[in-house]
């Protein structure tokens, strides 16, 4: 392991313990607490895999609620816990290291917000493995699949609370068609497009469990420039 | 019923009967046959709904295929006839007096890509309910369910066959639990957002009978300009 620190993408005032064999905060972790709806009753967030923490840490520049950050990985949590440390937000911020489907279990109707940037890859995508452990676990749904995160979501979300999802596109029919089955109702979607393609390559979208219809699919966000720097939509966030 | 004779908006080589009190051509008959993956191999087509026949007299312009074009409405079939007649494509476009529900009866794993431009609104939404019979049948599920639709296509499909949908974003839960429940596997899909709102109004969705997963999120569709205009990107199609 090599680890360092280094601001948050952008965010000068947040700083993250990253290692360059695991993995580093990519953009996913920045859109969804930048695209999520914040009511200020909310009171409780739970972040399901929470990585080194990136989404609770911009979270804290957003809201006062207490967030829970779950990770199931003892070296990936231990780099949370740092990164939380390095930036005072131990009141705010309470890493868990645990197997999200065991941290459920005690908990009913009790979060006003789940947050989560899922492993992408169906683990029978075989070719897409990697060696390395680490990035296995954050990239598959190897310890985590997608029917599982809408199942805990409709256990552990209050009536009418909130959950948040970064994913790729190409998943869209599989969340829609989960989300339909757990009663978590899509409220808001939105695509991120890069600046080189004319398909888009981030899925945001965000339900509210037994929610009523009403979907909205929101503008697109550019990402990048031409000349690769990043928007100034994204930097917007940043500010 | 006064009846007139116009081009086809934007269409400098196309004509077509419109009827104030009924229905003008919109938008969105437009932007369906401009969306919809038209392959050489392309034979024979079915479009439900056909209105007055603004979808196969655009499609007439793009294939050689051989296109039914299905209203249950006999006032309205008879300005589809008009229309068809007018640009003189009666070899190209059989234009049918029937219930899709009945006509579907006769054919199986025949078409190799069905159009749709369906009644947007629940007959539920009875406040949406217009009191002139033709705009009722052509605006609700009146006579025609968004399930019902997707029923009649997985029979009347070729395997791989294709069905394009132009719909509004709010139903595309609706639309794609039900492509799942009846094979019709979504492929893309194109948003279409108004010149003066954030939020998309109009989608376009293709799906394939049987095909394999791999959805594609196309670039967005920006309809008008700020003064109202038709956009650049609309411009082209009418050329």
């Amino acid at each position: 392991m090599t680890k360092e620190v280094n601001y948050l993408l952008g965010y000068e005032n947040l700083k993250i313990v990253q290692d360059k064999e695991m993995f580093k905060c990519s953009l996913d972790s920045i859109l969804l607490p930048n695209f999520i709806t914040l009511k200020k009753t909310c009171k409780n967030i739970l972040d399901i895999g929470t990585g080194n923490a990136p989404i609770p840490l911009i979270l804290c520049t957003k809201t006062n609620a207490h967030i829970k950050a779950v990770e199931i990985q003892k070296e990936v949590y231990e780099m949370a816990l740092e990164s939380v440390h390095i930036n005072k937000l131990e009141k705010q911020i309470e890493v868990i290291n645990a197997d999200i489907n065991e941290f459920a279990k005690e908990y009913n109707d009790y979060f006003d917000y789940i947050t989560c940037n899922p492993p992408y890859f169906k683990l029978s995508e075989l070719s897409h493995i990697n060696n390395n452990d680490y990035k296995t676990i954050a990239r598959h749904e190897k310890t985590l699949t997608l029917e599982q995160i809408f199942k805990i979501s409709r256990k552990v979300l209050k009536n009418n609370g909130f959950l948040g999802l970064v994913h790729r596109p190409e998943r869209l029919v599989d969340i829609l068609v989960l989300m339909h089955k757990y009663n978590i109702e899509p409220k808001k979607i939105q695509f991120v497009y890069p600046g080189n393609s004319k398909e888009a390559s981030i899925l945001l979208i965000e339900g509210a469990k037994n929610g009523k219809p009403g979907l909205k699919i929101l503008e697109p966000i550019y990402a990048h420039l031409e000349n690769g720097e990043y928007s100034d939509q994204i930097k917007t966030y940043f500010s």
